[in-house]
Parts: structure tokens; C-alpha cells; sequence
């Protein structure tokens, strides 16, 4: 058995005192809607009605798709490498939230086309220099998808031994929402079109083009699971839509170690902050091999990506933020933040009415 | 004229540079969504091009109301002064949520039944204890209306001279959605149904009873509006829907404060945060005397209070949060805040695609 993760659903010892606990604090009942909702299940999440966050991290995950040369990215593949060097000189976006609110930043090399150059924030994980064309051939063997499953469980679980008990996964790589558009549709069996969007900003014409080479990709992958490639083989399985199967024909490195580490993180008991479409297209994934691992997701933000309100039905995840935002690099993760935080400080530090001394109706 | 306030339109002059500063950011275009909205509209504000938030605070103005005699909240009016007590005492959400965020928190006594022991973080500027029953009488004299205005434009005066750029107003009062309620119907005129809520959590049958107290407190307001009460006269008008008129006939003193410290805000050119329901009836008053006010308003939250969508909506507003927080106090605009700083941010600290040496298409 290639993986061997162990996830239990979260317990739920807790649930009645945590709720009585919520509904005691000084406010009317649900007076603080979706927050409530988030302090009881980080309270469920760490088995403790005094859940606290600890070490709070992202990992952006960085990798090269053979699929850009296709033409369905608005961005050259060039810009992958670039933004590596951005995030790790503060200049970008998430660079700058994830200082703002004193979040542990890593980024790692899963798989981009260049050489990086060292920086105590960037781990070295190259699994190859960009995955292959998946309109020609998968994008990668089953021992890559398998090796990149396991260098994102061992980030985690570093990140875990050092203490930290959230964290959240960000994802860097041109041509990637083509990669989630695949895994979508095929693991969720959701129409193409609804999973196929703009990206970095593709126009009407380079859409339509997009949703072609998809089409044709998987028109491919269905004569490829005909002639049953032993490389998609897994326990025995032959058939195409076992998620590693699925994975490993469209998948990226970058999304492949992003399956991992929320495995991993879900094993642990992390509470794991889910980003835009590309990370809920791992996610997709996970939890299509571990159901339980959605109960550890915290889902930050709905996307502007077509397609990413779909995905979070799928889940019924109930997104915190509602931005507009489709920038990926785990933004929406940081910008989402101070809300877990609060959850987590009014569930500790309100007083309830009886401390207080406040008549309850 | 008893209100001479000067609130000009923010300054278009530097519109163009600023949306060049945020499209050259190393990002796809548009992709920080409702955060360069936020950041272009608060560059407007200040006419930068690196704005900037400095002491930021929260104002919570508290203060009774005659109706609860009537029975339209779940709670007794003597929730009003345990909860200023608990605010001061860092028990409540927004003591929380302000001191997560480093939000300087002060608290307005504008009208409580009830002598409360004196803090440093506690305003007192007690107009009377609690007003009138609006079923029978209007809840307050035009002079004391006036002088609620002046008392929250002052308070807004003292933020400004000691360095505050940006500022929220937060409310406490057991029975003042109904005033926000009848402020909404009344200068809006969508139906009053539309208009009232369940407040601080009123079942079926309360809600019906509420209503149908507001409903008698509307038609009494006609007959004293047909008698041309001379306590409702206003610069020679004799009109029940001048704004002034339906606050002092329906408000609370807190809402007069938040309507006289809005205008201050913007007459300071201050970026304004605007909490839920209440705080927005008492912005839809200071916006019918003076639209331009509008401009500098950040609207922090949609709640889930009945109404406040439809009223956002007719402020053409963009709501950053839509958590189902119905709490007021305040604790939207503190849960927002975070949003409002990385606006501000991104603008001042990421790199452009030129100095990240990163492709832009």
C-alpha cells in the first residue's frame, strides 16, 4: 500500500461543553455566526475547549507544468521561477500578509523549470523540472506522484515537530488552474466548462482554446487508461479515475505535495487552512482517498476562479472570505487568519454572562 | 443652520496613478479583487499614493430607549449598562477583537439609564437617561437631537487631534434595531417588514409584535407631524421626513452621536469604518443630509440582521465580511480592520513586476 496515512474523523467528546461555552459568552445566541462555527470545531479539531494556535504557517508549494507550452496561461512559464524569488524577497503578496500577521513563511520547490538559487526560507524538493505535457503523455509517473505525496506529508510533519498546530498550504505555478480543472471534473464528474477558468486572465478567445486542450487531454487519458499504462497502476487498480491515477495524469508537483501535507497535517490533528481553487483541487483529491481529512479545513476564501464556488459546495465548506480574489500563493489563507485568531479569542477571553454579571434574557 | 458641516467629495485628482500603482503590482490584474477597491478608494481619501492608518479606533456610543417598555427585545434595558461595564472590563467581543487588533477602544455614555462609575476609557456625555417611548412622544427634543450631533462630531474632533486617520462607531442599546428600523423605513421607504428584524434574537411571535409596535409608532409620528409640533420645526421646515426630524422622533442618542461623528469623520477627510445595522441607519441620516460623506465609508460587514442587506444595497456598498455577525458593538468593524491594513499594505509594500524583475504577460 503506497500510502498509509491514518486520519480519525475529529472527536466529538466536546461538542456539547463547547457549545454551552459559546453560548454563555456575552453576546445574543449566534450573535457571532460563522465564527461560533469556526471556534467549535477548532475546539473539536484539538479536543480541548481552550484550543489555541500555535506556530501558524504557510508552505507555497512551487512547480512547473508541461501543459503552458499548450498555450493555456495568459503569464509565461518563466514567471513561476520569478515569483519564488519574489516571495522570498518580500515583495509579493503573500509575502506581505503572512508578515502582517506573523506567519511562518516557506516556500518550496516542487518542481519548478530553474535552477533557484539557496535562501533559508526556500526548501529544495524538486521532484523534476516541471511535469510533463498531459495532452502528450501524464504529467508524471506514479513514483513521482507517490514521492512528491511524501515530501508533503515530511514538510508537515518538520513543521509539526517544531511546535506548530496550524497551518495552510499555498501553491505557485503557471498553468496550474488547468491541472485543477482536470482533477475537478474528473473526480467530481462536474461538466468541464464549470471547471475551466480565466486564470491569471485569459480573454474570451484564449478561454475557449483552454477548455479545447482540456478537452482533448482527457479524450487522451481515456485512450491512455484503454491501453491500461501499468504505469497507472496502483494496488492493482486499473482504472482512471483512482485519484492517484487522476493525479498523476494531470496533476502538478506542487498540487501532488499539497495532497500530502494535508494528509499528513490531518493526521496530526492540524487545523488546515484551505486556499483558493488549486489548493481545494488537492484537497479534492485527499479527501477523495481520506474523507476525514475535511474535518480538520478551515475553507479561507471563495475565489473568482470559475469554478471554485462549485468546489466548495462539493465540500459544503463555508468560506470565510468572500474577496473576489484569484491570486492563489496562499493568499487567502493570510488574509483569513485574524479571523481564526478571534475565534479562538472570544472562545478564551470573553467573559460569560455570569462573570460579567449581565442578565441572559 | 444648525449643522454646518463641510464634507467635500474625496479628490479624483490622483485616481489614475493610483490604479497604475496597483495594476503594476507583481500580480495578475484585478486579482486582490475587493482588497484594490479598498486600497484605491483609501489612497482617494487621503489624495496618496501611500496611504497610511494611524491610531485607528473604535467609538462604541451607548445608550437606552423608551420603547423597550413596549416589549420589542429579548433582553432588559439594564443589559445597556452591564454591557458598557463589561466593554470597559475586556469581557465583551469588541474588547476582544479590539485589543487583538491594536484598535484604541472608547466608550460614549450618550444616554444610559443608569449612573455609571467613572473609567478612563469611558466618555461620559449623557444626554438624558435613555429617551422617550416613541409610541407616545418622539424619543427626543430637536435641541437634544442637535446636541447629540455636536457631541459625536467632538468626540471625533478629539480622535483627530491626537493623530487618528481611521475610525469606526460601534453601538450599544437593548431595543435600537427598532430605531434603525424605523430611521431605514422611513428614509428609505422600503416597507417597514423589510426593515425590522429579530434584533437580539426574537422568535416568531416577538418579531410579529415588534412590528406591529413600530407599525402604531409610524402613524402616531403622522398625527404629530399633521399637528406641526413645534419641537419638530428645523429651519422653517415642518416635514416629519426631514432627516433631523425622524432621527430625534425615532433615534436613540447613541445613533445621533454615530450620525454627528460620521460627519465630522468625513469633514476630516477620515477613513470611516461602518459596522451593522444600527451603525448603517445612522449613516443613512448623516448621508441624506450630506451624500458626500459616503465617500470615505469602508462598510466592514453585511449582517445578518433583516434589513441591513437591503440598506448596504442602497448605499451601493461592498461589504467585506458576510460571517452572519449580528452583534454590533462594533465587532465588525474590528473583525474588518485587518482587511483595511492589508489594503494598505499591499500598495505600500509589494514590489512591481519591474522592480521584481517578474514578467507581466
Amino acid at each position: 500500500m503506497p500510502l498509509n496515512f491514518v486520519i480519525a474523523p475529529v472527536a466529538s467528546t466536546l461538542q456539547t461543553a463547547l457549545q454551552i461555552k459559546i453560548n454563555q459568552k456575552t453576546k445574543p445566541l449566534g450573535a457571532l455566526g460563522q465564527l461560533e462555527n469556526l471556534a467549535l470545531q477548532m475546539g473539536l479539531c484539538q479536543n480541548s475547549l481552550t484550543p489555541c494556535l500555535t506556530k501558524p504557517s504557510i508552505l507555497i508549494f512551487a512547480g512547473d507544468h508541461g501543459i503552458v507550452a499548450s498555450g493555456v496561461s495568459a503569464y509565461p512559464q518563466a514567471v513561476t521561477a520569478q515569483m519564488v524569488v519574489n516571495f522570498l524577497a518580500g515583495g509579493a503578496a503573500i509575502s506581505v500578509f503572512a508578515k502582517q500577521h506573523g506567519l511562518n513563511l516557506l516556500v518550496v520547490d516542487a518542481g519548478v523549470n530553474a535552477d533557484l538559487p539557496p535562501h533559508a526560507q526556500l526548501v529544495n524538493a524538486k521532484i523534476a523540472k516541471g511535469t510533463r505535457n498531459f495532452l502528450t503523455e501524464p504529467a508524471m509517473s506514479q513514483a513521482q506522484c507517490l514521492q512528491a505525496i511524501q515530501a508533503g506529508a515530511d514538510l508537515v510533519a518538520e513543521q509539526f515537530a517544531l511546535g506548530c498546530n496550524c497551518i495552510g498550504f499555498g501553491e505557485m505555478g503557471i498553468g496550474n488552474t488547468s491541472s485543477a480543472a482536470l482533477l475537478m471534473h474528473t473526480l467530481t464528474g462536474l461538466p468541464l466548462a464549470q471547471c475551466v477558468g480565466r486564470g491569471t486572465g485569459l480573454d474570451d478567445v484564449q478561454l475557449a482554446h483552454k477548455v479545447t486542450m482540456l478537452q482533448q487531454a482527457l479524450e487522451k487519458n481515456i485512450e491512455w487508461a484503454d491501453e491500461g499504462s501499468p504505469s497507472f497502476a496502483i494496488d492493482g487498480l486499473r482504472t482512471s479515475t483512482h485519484p492517484i491515477n487522476v493525479l498523476a495524469t494531470f496533476g502538478g508537483f506542487e498540487i501532488a505535495m499539497i495532497v500530502g501535507a494535508y494528509l499528513k497535517a490531518a493526521e496530526y490533528g492540524m487545523v488546515i487552512m484551505v486556499d483558493g481553487f488549486i489548493a481545494s483541487s488537492a484537497l479534492l483529491v485527499a479527501s477523495s482517498l481520506y474523507p476525514n481529512v475535511l474535518d480538520y479545513c478551515v475553507f479561507s476564501h471563495v475565489s473568482n476562479e470559475q469554478g471554485h464556488q462549485a468546489l466548495l459546495a462539493h465540500f459544503n465548506a463555508q468560506p470565510l472570505l468572500n474577496l473576489d480574489l484569484r491570486l492563489g500563493e496562499g493568499s487567502g489563507i493570510a488574509l483569513a487568519y485574524p479571523l481564526l485568531q478571534s475565534a479562538v479569542l472570544f472562545l478564551n477571553e470573553m467573559a460569560s454572562f455570569a462573570e460579567a454579571g449581565v442578565d441572559s434574557e
